[in-house]
């Protein structure tokens, strides 16, 4: 069992330094994201998209070009454990997914993705082997296509000062920065 | 001059390697995080806010255990050059930003910043000199506190299954899954 160009020991050692801890939606994440990869015409340039905010965006971005910081991953927060590849220009790309109806033979991995039980009870390790085991065939796949651009980030644009703060914002926000605006997270 | 734990160098390697060039936004981006890190005082248990979705979330997460997909990394889009660490249960932090008032002696940062001149045409390495040369001088500092459970990344809760696309998706988000109730990136 590889992930992307990674043995699973490796992928393990990479997803321990950068995400703290290997969990095992890190493990499924890096298979979704290893087929999405292997279903590639070869040279294409591709995007991302992930449909939900947890674990599986890290796994997009250690295992492709991919990340939050260069645009060129969506993160769309559906709570679903799902990605898709999809080529820059024409939007065709494969969306890969758990497929829960496949857990029934799974119990493990059923329990913990539908949380049968606390996390503290569960055999990590054992689940771990599990998520090893199953490896693509937990996973299902479609062909899918997106407008690229409808989700590449908009241009940052001429910048204003905000009359509250004085600090530099993006003009098209408004005639405030959208921390003045009600949005800061900061306690006065 | 050092980026966190590592040397310019080193910095730039793994830059390149994670977010696929050496962007001025990520250099600038490593200097705020690295500023923001020495000012914790030793041991603490921090996240992080950020307050741009460009470049500086790379930084934040190749340089603190703060990431997108563990919940540790809050992004928030003001369009502002600025990162939190803040501890994590008294919500104390320190912000730390880019000072567009020190621009004024830094012609190239500051054309840079504020787009004076078309990306083609800028000498990409005499910018990422100035960028090292300036070093924490251009920038900022607050103290700031936050409400740490209202960043906090909510719990998932029970699963249910989307009647029109028969996917598990979080019964909190209603009747249907969130890409069912209009907001899916993907083309019929």
């Amino acid at each position: 069992m590889t992930i992307g160009t990674y043995s699973w020991e490796e992928y393990v050692r990479l997803v321990t330094s950068f995400h703290g801890s290997v969990e095992p939606g890190l493990m499924i994440g890096g298979l979704i994201v290893d087929l999405a990869l292997k279903s590639l015409p070869e040279g294409e340039r591709f995007d991302a998209i992930c449909e939900t905010l947890v674990c599986l965006p890290d796994a997009v971005q250690l295992l492709t070009p991919c990340t939050i910081g260069n645009g060129r991953l969506t993160i769309m927060d559906f709570g679903k454990f799902a990605a898709t590849l999809y080529e820059k220009t024409s939007g065709e790309g494969t969306r890969v997914f758990l497929d829960t109806d496949s857990l029934g033979d799974r119990p493990e991995i059923n329990a913990w993705y539908f949380k049968l039980a606390p996390a503290g009870e569960r055999d990590q390790d054992l689940l771990l082997r599990r998520i090893r085991d199953a490896g693509h065939s937990i996973l299902g796949t479609q062909r899918v296509r997106v407008n690229p651009a409808g989700l590449r980030r908009e241009k940052a644009g001429a910048s204003a000062v905000c009359p509250e703060c004085g600090e530099s914002y993006p003009a098209r926000h408004g005639t405030r920065c959208r921390g003045c605006a009600g949005g800061s997270p900061f306690l006065k």
